[in-house]
């Protein structure tokens, strides 16, 4: 029998993501460090599940390229590139699977946009996790570099979420202090223990609020060498005047010589790396969560208006995803 | 500002299938035929949408290559290479999106697999039209040339759902007629339908039947020179003597000269091209189908034993897919 020579790269990626979505919503995701070794007998503990059953999805991972058999019986070492399948396996479930309200009820979102907006919600730990997976290799090495280079004493993290960013910043910058600034009180709950875990709770302050109310009380920001923010800013800035005066109090409370790191995104890149994904990123957020991206000239206007001296446009991996760093002379 | 210059492969695949997937959602996804013009004033009316709203959509589609504005005001171009996208967009609209409940209760179907298959069911429609998207290029070619090399004048398909392959073989065979065999009711209306759409109604007879029930009475296969089965005989087969039962019955009742063509997948697969997604459908049989799939020379002693004087296996190029062609003598 012969089988046919052509590589099915679609069939390989979509596999891969859905076995590794199916590893996390088994909760052993997170067990799977590349190079490392586990046993399904470890993994069924950690996550209270039938071993045998633990046993077929280790199977699975190991047909499907994603472990291998060690010479020790029943233990599997995890490949070397699984943390390149993860990105890859990041825009696959952020697009299908994260993203699932908004394409199941695409009519609704298109007849009555507010109405569909209430009544379908993304879950957010499936935006979260996949975000991640892109983020690792897509837009947290550029913002990372940036960052350490100003060797800043104090980093602010809009919208930080569970503060991964922050933790891994100060583990890197042993003379820095941080503070987590997020709406969410679960993302904040998280981010505490995680903080805690990582030996950073005197180092890193969270705060729960949101980013719009800096537009009143900036303290959050105040002395900060670095403010970062990732895919926050396309939200305020749907109110322009908040927009404006959260970024002037930024510019005004951070101490000289201090940059605000953005990572956000642009509309409809048009060149043909970026432009598939940019529209499918740029349709939904106009369509499902009433966000118009500015373009990257409006951007950096607005940096300069809030009194930034310098602001400027990088690339991040992710398409249609750019840093902007705007600094205070 | 420089973009990085990798191929974003999985983000390019990924924003592409949520597209289409939009697409179908819409009701406008069978209106875009490859090379075809359409305007967003005809789709809002075929698919009672606003047109402002579509006008959105296809400009989001025109960003992704996917359509081309044309010289004509308001009219777009769908790409010439919208099939091949199409076939690839089906991988991950299977993978991530019909198998979704599988996935987000991976740990419910570890932990009690029947109760979890009563409570988390797939949605049929989505599981029909990803694998219709997979199968114009990887499965329907294959056992098409195969049935039309035997110049058939009756033809039954067993499974046939929406009755398309039948469809598509007596348009091809002028001088066949066909039988459109279901389980579902919605499944034989729909075919009922669109054979007489096609001008078919007299050629085409449909019958909703388990194919089990052939086991007692094979009366729709009598006389067949082709009997086709896609995906339903692994289902079959869980029950190894209504399975051997149906088998013989369906070399009993066809013409001397006839040919069995059954379309099926094998488990596990091991070579590189294919291992990745035979994994994933191999583990979702078993852990959320209750199917375990037979290998390659198991189906084959099973047609040798029903009577066939010869049985053999040809590749399909989906992935972990076969076409098995059993022959009376």
């Amino acid at each position: 029998m012969s089988t046919p020579n052509i590589r099915e790269i679609a069939a390989d990626l979509a596999a891969v993501a859905a076995l590794m979505e199916i590893a996390d919503n088994l909760g052993i995701f997170h067990l799977l460090t590349p190079g490392a070794t586990v046993s399904a007998a470890e993994l069924a503990g950690a996550a209270e599940l039938p071993e045998h059953g633990v046993t077929s999805f280790l199977e699975a991972l190991v047909a499907a390229g994603l472990l291998e058999w060690t010479e020790s019986p029943r233990r599997f070492r995890v490949s070397d590139d699984f943390a390149d399948r993860t990105y890859e396996a990041g825009y696959l479930s952020w697009s299908l699977g994260a993203n699932r309200p908004f394409i199941e009820h695409a009519a609704e979102f298109l007849r009555d946009p507010v109405g569909a907006a209430a009544a379908h919600r993304r879950n957010g730990r499936h935006v979260a996790v996949s975000s991640r997976w892109i983020g690792a290799k897509g837009f947290y090495p550029a913002a990372i570099d940036t960052i350490v280079a100003v060797a800043p004493r104090r980093i602010v993290d809009l919208g930080a979420g569970a503060a991964g960013l922050l933790i891994d910043l100060l583990g890197r910058l042993p003379e820095a202090t941080g503070v987590a600034l997020d709406l969410s009180g679960d993302a904040c709950r998280e981010a505490g223990r995680r903080a805690a875990e990582a030996g950073l709770a005197e180092r890193l302050e969270v705060v729960e609020r949101s980013v719009e109310s800096l537009a009143q009380d900036p303290s959050p920001v105040r002395g900060a060498d670095v403010i970062h923010a990732g895919f926050v800013f396309h939200d305020v800035i749907q109110d322009a005047d908040v927009f404006d005066l959260v970024l002037k109090n930024c510019h005004e409370a951070m101490r000289p010589g201090g940059i605000m790191a953005i990572t956000d995104a642009v509309p409809y890149a048009p060149d043909e790396r970026e432009r598939r994904f940019s529209a499918l990123f740029t349709y939904l957020h106009a369509s499902s969560m009433g966000v118009r991206l500015p373009s990257e000239e409006e951007w950096l206007d607005r940096f300069t208006a809030a009194g930034f001296a310098q602001a400027e446009c990088r690339a991040h991996r992710f398409p249609t995803g750019r840093l902007f760093v705007a600094t205070k002379s």
